[in-house]
């Protein structure tokens, strides 16, 4: 149990994992930061949190656990502002989408006052906000840890029992590993619904019909188009090269079909849709 | 009221008809015709028809409205089989996924002997077969009807009044305008979930933990690869070139983001989210 809990924005995420750790009885005390009055009123609200403040160091003094999910983009700040604060031997992680750049920036700056560990817990939806949180957001997620040759064994472990307290899978990757694979499985599949609702509004500045015509599928295949932009905008650049490479791939795939319709080569065709079929009915 | 319906397919699309037929007390009699023994039947059970048979011409003797929704490959032939035994003037529609080269085929066989119209009924899913069918599917959709200047304008709005009757909207397009507009709205989308697939095996091949890593967005924007191999392959070639030229449209829109990515332009991306984020919001 944690004496005192800092959760750094109190969205989705951190109010989720607030209701969590409440539920589980295991923070005696828990103080929410975020940058709007509306999300600290509605963290207290949903009880995500016993207090909340929009000042980070007074949030962060003396705790024994802190919770980051900021905007990736600023995570170094918020880690700079805090390492002075927090209680000696502190555990620290963080949410953020990407892991490389954060791990790489954010593990110094706690060294030898509190032990970083990186995290990203793989649950959230494109709703925002703390009324979107619910305490088994994580139940049955996949809550990845991308510990480093510095990463403490004992905050590895203990981040890790909690983790499996709320229901949560933790699993392993070194920080490039993680932004790699998550460029195919989630940022790739974002940046692909974002391009079709371009292609969409193309053909719409031609004829505004197309909008009469929307198909159960364009509405699936663009649900996460509606996210965040700063949050995609911030994934982005900080996830440049596995999503160019990724990218890169995607393009491949699509130009390659165009071939194989350009020929009328039937056989392919049918192949290669059977081959995304099978494979996307396992998963 | 129709005397006798033949409904040749009775899969999610023929067998909801079927039901939705049955509600409106619309039909005296409903002969469902399909090649499988399981769905016949399957449609026999669930009330879509009082006969069933895998004998098209048997079927649709002496019908005086038949609804085709056979496999887009098959759509010819069957309209071949038919019109020599239909019933003098029957109505005649189809609930094809693409409309130039089905009522280029098929409008003239059946000139002179029953009045076709070609239509494209938006609704259904990823799943199939007549288990899947409700007699609600059509409630709410958008029904695509594709008159020609041939088209009988008596059954043009018979077929009208009757897609009203069961909930839908009916809109007009020229076949030609129907394809180049569900290219963008329905093929694409549908294609690039199974290059979204294809991308995923690829790096699955190299690093098996992918799988592990599954998120939400992934799982939206591959949906509709699940559909049918057979249906997509034959949308494709039908609709080759509007295909084409979307897929070149995304290639493009892709390229862009790369392009962006590579420059680190800030501002561009957040503003390339937040154009796609407004869009999709609003349907």
């Amino acid at each position: 149990m944690f004496h005192r809990v800092c959760i750094v924005g109190t969205g989705l995420i951190g109010g989720s994992f607030g209701l969590a750790l409440k539920k589980q009885g295991l923070a005696r005390e828990i103080v929410g930061v975020a940058r709007r009055e509306s999300t600290l009123r509605e963290s207290l609200a949903i009880g995500a949190c016993d207090a909340a403040t929009s000042d980070v160091v007074e949030a962060a003094t003396g705790a024994d656990f802190v919770f980051l999910a900021p905007p990736v983009g600023q995570m170094k700040a918020t880690c700079q502002l805090i390492a002075p604060v927090v209680a000696r031997g502190a555990l620290v992680t963080d949410a953020g989408s990407t892991k490389a750049q954060i791990v790489r920036e954010c593990e110094p700056i706690f060294d030898g006052r509190a032990r970083f560990v990186g995290g990203h817990p793989m649950a959230g939806s494109e709703k925002k906000g703390p009324q979107a949180a619910r305490a088994d957001l994580f139940e049955g997620a996949t809550w990845i840890l991308t510990p480093t040759p510095q990463t403490d064994a004992a905050a590895l472990s203990q981040l890790e029992t909690l983790i499996e307290t709320l229901g949560a899978k933790a699993i392993h990757l070194a920080p490039d590993a993680h932004d790699e694979l998550l460029a195919v499985t989630s940022h790739l599949p974002h940046v692909t619904a974002a391009a079709l609702v371009h292609s969409f509004l193309r053909s719409k500045s031609e004829n505004p019909l197309v909008s009469q015509l929307v198909a159960g599928g364009w509405r699936d295949g663009t649900r996460v188009a509606a996210g965040s932009p700063e949050m995609w905008r911030d994934i982005s650049l900080a996830n440049r090269d596995a999503i160019g490479a990724a990218l890169g791939e995607m393009i491949g795939e699509l130009t390659h079909l165009q071939t194989t319709l350009e020929r009328r080569d039937e056989a392919a065709l049918l192949r290669w849709f059977e081959i995304a079929a099978q494979e996307r009915q396992k998963h």
